[in-house]
């Protein structure tokens, strides 16, 4: 079977229906559905909070008895096992859909293909692979924490166009305008989790929430403070959840921490630094699937080289500052150009009068 | 009087034929024609090289008797003085133009609406302002010279995106790719003149020449080099002419480099380092209208600092190298961002899997 224009035109209509929860879902995928008969759109949904009903269970019940010989448009394979809610591949059988098309294979080992095999089993024809490429950018933390085990690391800096990120005295407000400050709260709405070091605890005391744009729930969090230094009157210590990892295991400390509502995970390494991959296994396990890391060219520089960066979000400002200030990444001397690291732009835009670009290491 | 759509579209022809120029006209603007009589083009030119004939001359030599009549559209002012051809003013006048439209009135103050006055003195109507924005860009460096006495100073330079121009021990090539390179020797062979520090003659003894593209005319070379290093074996010795500025009067050394075919001049500043300043002034009495620096941090933040650059062609590679790598302008440290150096962003491309930024200073 081929995919027609229309599977392509449903399927971007239900991925634009998924792109409705990219605030919410977490830890569960953002997932769209749409029921079509006779080429007509007679239900559609999406998946909006974790605990409530998935995508096709809204769109089935919009369409009630017209899902019967319908086709159903999903942008993730329907699921197949009993988690919160009841499996839907087994309610797109009982309506009487005679056709799935799903955007890509649940990444999730629990499904992997049953979803798509149980509906086959019940005489529905399948077929997976529209607008793949997009489905997974859409749910690209959901993906590499089923798949890697960690979740999406994204690197948002804001630099001047000479690449500095703050002067040589920590001073770093503001070197980008408004937009793209409103533009980094997006990103930050759309991550379970913020990431950040205790330099900029420190030299900046950020509360590291959204607030530029409006979004019903709160990142998680995290500082990378490997002796603990994180101060008791923090402003992210205030409202909504924090975890600190340390390298320490002063009790007295993380007892102090605790106490004001921060959770604390001691994860070293064996330089007495936070060991980061640790970190990042540890916030996949509570279920992250998107992280973002706003942080200081130390923590930057350390995530780089341990191999943590899985996207740069940087914004250039149209402005110079010269040589003496603080770069994007602390890394050390590389003797040859041929070790440098080697990144792909993938997108390139204004935004206000600063520069977005977001690429990828290759 | 308000111009019409014709002749916005007769202008836009005048400018690409003037962009033909682009590579040879100097010390010349790049001038278009174009003859219009009944809606229809019956001549058009441009301006080759100095010393040959005016657009409007190739133009009215095309039209022949069809000029009478006619529009012309110029994309500057047409010269009313003698110079090394007579002046183009007259020469519309005697084929029996009627109308003239100029983009742009001349900023040569031998001319400077001196011409448009002769045309209107000869009953002819005058219109000037058509695509003046885009006739000025062609044009920069020959009307900065004419106004501000110094030539447009373009610094070009390639960084990773981080900001590192070379790494610690000096390595720079290569940094861009193939596409970058190609492009940057398009901007050589626009300018008049390409502009290095010592410290880029040492390191990588380049030949600063276009080769990359074809042109029949080579840049001036213009190194900074304040106690004259340039080493007798020097690349750019060879094939061209070469101008040392210098900060000392070594009459030994300033020999053996004339002897080389160098010239040199010698324009030190209080700080016994070359006065860059005086050293445009110098350019802009030799008739260079765009200089593209192409140099390293020292020389990079010294024209900066001193107020040389006008504009900024940067191309950052997608990659990253850490801070310990040498950035894009050596400037002393900043106490506070209010003090940053503004810039604008005027074009962003890709050129190849390299980004091309174009910003000037505000």
């Amino acid at each position: 079977m081929i995919a027609t224009a229309d599977d392509h035109r449903w399927m971007a209509r239900a991925l634009e229906l998924a792109e409705r929860g990219l605030f919410t879902t977490t830890p569960n995928p953002r997932v769209g559905c749409v029921i079509v008969r006779d080429g007509e759109c007679v239900g559609e949904g999406w998946h909006v909070r974790a605990g409530e009903p998935h995508a096709e269970v809204h769109a089935l019940a919009m369409a009630g008895e017209a899902a019967r010989g319908a086709t159903a448009y999903v942008t993730l394979e329907p699921c197949s096992h009993h988690g919160r809610t009841p499996p839907c591949a087994e309610a797109l059988v009982r309506a009487g859909v005679t056709r799935v098309v799903a955007a890509m294979q649940d990444p999730n080992p629990l499904v992997a293909g049953r979803g798509l095999a149980l509906l086959r089993e019940a005489g529905i024809e399948t077929f997976a692979g529209v607008l793949e490429a997009e489905a997974r950018e859409l749910n690209i933390g959901f993906v590499s924490r089923m798949t890697r085990g960690r979740p999406w690391l994204r690197l948002k800096a804001a630099a001047t166009l000479d690449g500095k990120t703050a002067l040589d005295n920590g001073v770093s407000q503001w070197i980008t305008g408004d937009d793209a400050r409103r533009d980094a709260h997006r990103w930050r709405a759309r991550s379970c989790a913020v990431l950040t070091g205790i330099g900029t605890v420190r030299d900046d005391d950020p509360q590291l929430n959204v607030r530029a744009v409006p979004t019903e729930r709160q990142p998680l969090r995290v500082v990378v403070d490997a002796r603990l230094d994180t101060p008791l009157n923090a402003k992210l210590l205030d409202g909504g959840p924090v975890l600190i990892a340390a390298a320490t295991d002063d009790s007295a400390r993380i007892a102090a921490l605790r106490h004001r509502g921060a959770d604390v995970v001691v994860l070293p390494n064996q330089g007495g630094k936070v060991d980061l991959p640790a970190l990042l296994a540890e916030l996949g396990r509570r279920g992250i699937n998107e992280v973002l890391a706003e942080s200081g060219f130390k923590l930057n520089g350390s995530l780089l080289r341990e191999g943590c960066v899985d996207e740069l979000v940087l914004y250039l400002a149209p402005s110079l500052v010269g040589d003496a200030a603080r770069g994007l990444f602390n890394l050390p001397a590389l003797s040859s150009l041929a070790n440098k690291r080697q990144l792909a732009f993938r997108d390139v835009r204004m935004v206000g009068r600063d520069l977005r670009i977001v690429a990828r290491p290759t």
